[in-house]
């Protein structure tokens, strides 16, 4: 057996049910429609941010050699962070090597001995590792429910803060995050949200959903954001005030002990979002688009959540009819992404679809019939 | 004082002691001799590594769009991790968007409900964040003691792993891996190794740690390492057998939870590798320029620890007088790395200098010279 045979258990566990994860390296021309990426402005392959990267790689190197608190912060790092906290509204913001790094840090930070989480029960996994991490204590509560959020925070006395992604990962739905706000601040607690799906996509020129409903620069309240999804790029930020940006600065462990953000990753994510305010109808773009494909698959006779940003979550019948429909979606030519047990929060199968602003009205239209006709 | 008042009180405490950290932007022409960054082969800004980079964003895009196991993986990843795995001498090999989350990843996935994990008192944050997400129950022993791991596993039925770095970031001591191995063995037990600063540097070419202690391969040893220090790059790896690596994609949460590694860090680190390979003298050159520094700063009557790799470590009287003694070395054209609570596991403070492939005498002489003039 050895050390890790116990591996081979859970290996056999998952090839009996037909749950095998596999990596599918795919090609720079991939032939794919693609409807699984979270590229949702289609930036990552646009010449502005490629050109960004590579420019930033030859002028400040491939890596960012060090700690953003030794070597690792560059002029370049401080560039984006300006005008990333300038573009969202906020007083400062942070950036690190990955949106799963910045939530670790945020909620972890924020939530300190003592401290009371309360965490919607949809939240992505990189918030609940963050929850797991921090030195308080956390109450899950139910998904997207101001009242569960009020209950919760009314049971504790000390530091608080109620965490949420804004939009959800899964299944596309946005969490009321202005309700979640008055309730937070009836309790004086803080407000954490994710906005990796909503930076890009809702808001005033895709300035994302805290400012969309009217929490931009609020210092009760931080963001965080992945430079990854509509940014085309790689890494996170947190976004608040100042006096979040420098509490994080000297205490989130993943912040002093991470390697900085390399400079192409900071140089294609500044280039992108420049991109995005000369041209600020790719969110509404994107944000039509989501709405076309949902109408599109319900009128095609598919059970599908109405999308409140770009991501179109379509039911399926179980785990396995899941991962075989998305493989014939693939078979013929169209990429969809398939979030199924044990990696979803409810339980329910789903094919996972994202909007582009960059898919045609024709590429809709053979997407839609693809999946349809290749409903399990 | 609002939802995040009680930061201030932290933030007064720092102030107090002089501990406040901040972020210092370096131009892309720092005039500042670097003793402080981990690019110990001097390859961050080397052509090729930035080339590298240029040209994986250029045929790649600034991102790779999505989880490795939706569409963050091409065909460039699947050329890094072949490359890496058959560099390193193991079956196989995974990359991730950092260090830190390599180290997350196989610390988690590694250790199940009912293990355990014996780790060094001297490990790294992220293997320290790794025990803490784990279901397994961590026990921590003393730093580098093979018989503390011994006593240790003895106590426990059912899963165990060992956890270490392979040469500690503060000290630049490197572990005793082959007893640990060998203990390990005794007891049916795992180890993992966080090669972060052993890679590029150690081993034959700077083919690692594990590698120079006879382990590369060994299929209960799991080797963690990093694309950000001497390759130049950001990103992690895990590298060990097939059976572990196809468990890491399938149930590790900062594999599967994570935007793939942006195409140009894969591209430079690719490039510096293959640079490294045709060029294993480097390595060699890092390890005598350690050596050099050594010899120079103990010479001058400062205390140090004997290198086993290319970091060296100097004591300092305390902690402001650590913060004040880089102040000084900075304020005369030297970059050093300071290192004091509380991010030091022991409470030590001292200056961290890393050697690295490119310093010349001339340079060394300087900055020994420096940090002997600037001593408190």
């Amino acid at each position: 057996m050895g050390a890790f045979g116990w591996i081979d258990e859970q290996a056999e566990v998952r090839r009996r049910a037909g749950l095998v994860r596999v990596l599918r390296p795919r090609p720079a021309d991939s032939p794919l429609l693609d409807l699984a990426s979270n590229d949702y402005l289609g930036l990552a392959r646009h010449p502005e941010v490629t050109e960004g990267a590579a420019r930033a790689a030859r002028t400040w190197g491939g890596g960012s050699t060090g700690s953003r608190l030794v070597t690792g912060t560059t002029e370049l790092h401080g560039e984006l962070e300006r005008e990333l906290a300038d573009f969202c509204g906020v007083e400062a913001a942070l950036v690190f090597s990955s949106g799963y790094a910045a939530n670790l840090a945020a909620v972890t930070a924020l939530a300190p001995h003592g401290s009371l989480i309360v965490s919607d029960a949809g939240n992505h996994a990189s918030l609940i590792d963050g929850c797991r991490l921090a030195r308080g204590t956390t109450q899950v509560v139910a998904h997207a429910e101001p009242d569960a959020v009020r209950k919760a925070l009314g049971t504790h006395d000390g530091p608080a803060v109620a965490v949420s992604d804004a939009v959800f990962s899964v299944d596309g739905d946005a969490a009321p995050l202005a309700e979640l706000a008055a309730v937070c601040r009836e309790y004086g607690a803080g407000l954490v949200v994710d906005d990796a799906h909503g930076l890009g996509v809702l808001g005033d020129g895709g300035r994302g959903t805290p400012y969309a409903a009217g929490l931009a620069g609020a210092d009760d309240v931080v963001v965080t954001a992945t430079l990854s999804k509509s940014l085309g790029s790689q890494g996170g930020a947190v976004l608040g005030s100042a006096r979040v940006i420098g509490h994080l600065v000297n205490a989130a462990r993943t912040f002093i002990f991470d390697t900085g953000l390399a400079p192409a990753a900071a140089g294609a994510a500044l280039s992108a979002l420049r991109l995005l305010r000369r041209q600020p109808e790719r969110a509404a773009r994107a944000r039509a688009v989501a709405g076309e494909l949902y109408d599109r698959l319900t009128a095609a006779g598919l059970t599908a959540v109405r999308p409140d940003a770009a991501v179109v979550s379509v039911r399926a019948p179980s785990p396995e009819g899941a991962v075989r429909w998305a493989a014939e979606c693939r078979a013929a030519g169209v990429a969809v992404g398939c979030f199924r047990p044990p990696s979803v929060p409810d339980g329910i199968s789903r094919l996972r679809l994202t909007a582009r602003a960059d898919l045609s009205g024709e590429q809709l239209e053979r997407a839609v019939r693809v999946i349809g006709e290749t409903r399990p």
